[in-house]
């Protein structure tokens, strides 16, 4: 099995010009086939300020209203998308852009709520993995923006986290894959003050124990229960650690490595 | 040789919703493989005055400076392309977008000029066949933003009607290719007028018996100009005609047909 490396880049990193293209210097680097996820930053919702559209936030969700959807497309599958694949073009780096749309990449449906209307976001059906193994085969490095569509011509915002997962649970059928959430902190912390205080690995005992102590902080809780199941559905490993760090995170100098054994 | 239609889409249809889904359709049935190129229409115009952006134009040419690119990148690449991909693929056409810089599609260098500086605008050095001939080989249909790149991580804002015209010209190596310019107009018209007063059919002779009477409409002969020059280079046949009878225009019962024979 070829080794395929999913990595997810945080939006504190793109929203710093210089930490993104140090981050994209060392992304070009990286051997193995891989695929770069990226959320917006804070771009979108300072363009959505700038256009006067207010933004609905209901439970700390952002609404996506049709005027929302233009600005998120606009951002993350226009300008952030296309200048992080020039700059790895520019890094010697085969990069290709993707939205959910092109090629059906990513199908998705307009999430359904008893009591909340979210608006265009996306629940993801269908990871179309010919496609992105096609494309990954040609030696592509393939850049995702987080909008997916449903088919019937509705574009349809997506969280990133949820697309880098569900690529990498997909695709572990095909591909030997690590899975990397990378951040502006040094990965899982003991005490989320103290940088060093990195948890190296963490399997289902650690996390068992850990979690008894109440010594997992609570934000983290939902990426640590993602990456078990990410795990438990075929792939190898999953990385939390900081993206100004890429080369040391993969090479296992730094960041927490989560895996079942 | 295998066919392929490339087709550019004027902005006025892209203004249009309407227009556009109808167009989108007509394209979607289309037989042959096919690449789609777009313009901008007025929204990114629009944008910029809701931005505040000053938008210079000197000698008729609009200067794209560094926000003036950050818009026409969001809009071009991001909200009209993904959408139309994205009503492509609710068509059954297996639709993929690219700027230039995805998969060093296009590399264009910035252009430079002995007194006007016209900002980010790119001047075409290399089409990438062999990624778009691998594209199309897939059965991919691919829709091309007017966005290229300088290798150097920089983007570029680039005449559509340019690249449509360079990737029928570089393409026809390998391809049998016609090359369409479908706008708002019934196609070279005898009387800019009269829609109906359309030259059906103009080759070189023809042309040069209309601009001797002097029948041609000024803002016509560069849109000739260039497809004399695509035909000079190998493309098989060019057509100007109506967005809204792609259908009857490529089936040659409208439009006008541009041909060296």
């Amino acid at each position: 099995m070829d080794k395929l490396d999913i990595i997810k880049i945080g939006g504190n990193i793109i929203d710093n010009e210089k930490k993104l293209s140090s981050f994209l210097r060392s992304f070009s680097s990286l051997d193995n086939k891989k695929i770069l996820v990226h959320g917006g930053g804070k771009l979108a919702t300072k363009l959505a300020e700038q256009l006067k559209i207010p933004q609905q936030v209901v439970e700390g969700r952002r609404i996506t209203d049709a005027e929302t959807l233009k600005v998120v497309t606009m951002v993350y599958a226009g300008y952030i998308n296309k200048n992080i694949v020039a700059q790895l073009q520019a890094n010697n780096c085969n990069a290709l852009g993707l939205c959910g749309a092109d090629g059906d990449a990513i199908l998705a449906h307009k999430r359904q709520h008893a009591v909340m209307d979210y608006g265009f976001v996306g629940d993801i059906d269908v990871i179309n993995t010919t496609l992105i193994s096609q494309l990954l085969d040609h030696n592509f490095s393939l850049v995702f923006a987080p909008i997916t569509h449903d088919q019937q011509g509705q574009l349809l915002n997506t969280n990133a986290d949820t697309i880098a997962q569900e690529l990498a649970k997909t695709l572990s059928d095909i591909y030997e894959v690590r899975l990397v959430y990378s951040f502006e902190k040094n990965g899982v912390l003991l005490d989320v003050n103290d940088p060093s205080s990195v948890v190296k690995k963490i399997n289902p005992e650690v996390y068992r124990d850990l979690r008894s102590k109440e010594k997992i902080f609570a934000g983290m809780i939902p990426k640590l229960d993602n990456a078990f199941s990410a795990l438990n559905s075929g792939v190898k490993e999953v990385i939390i650690g900081n993206a100004e760090e890429l080369s040391s995170l993969m090479n296992g100098q730094s960041g927490t490595r989560i895996s079942n054994e």
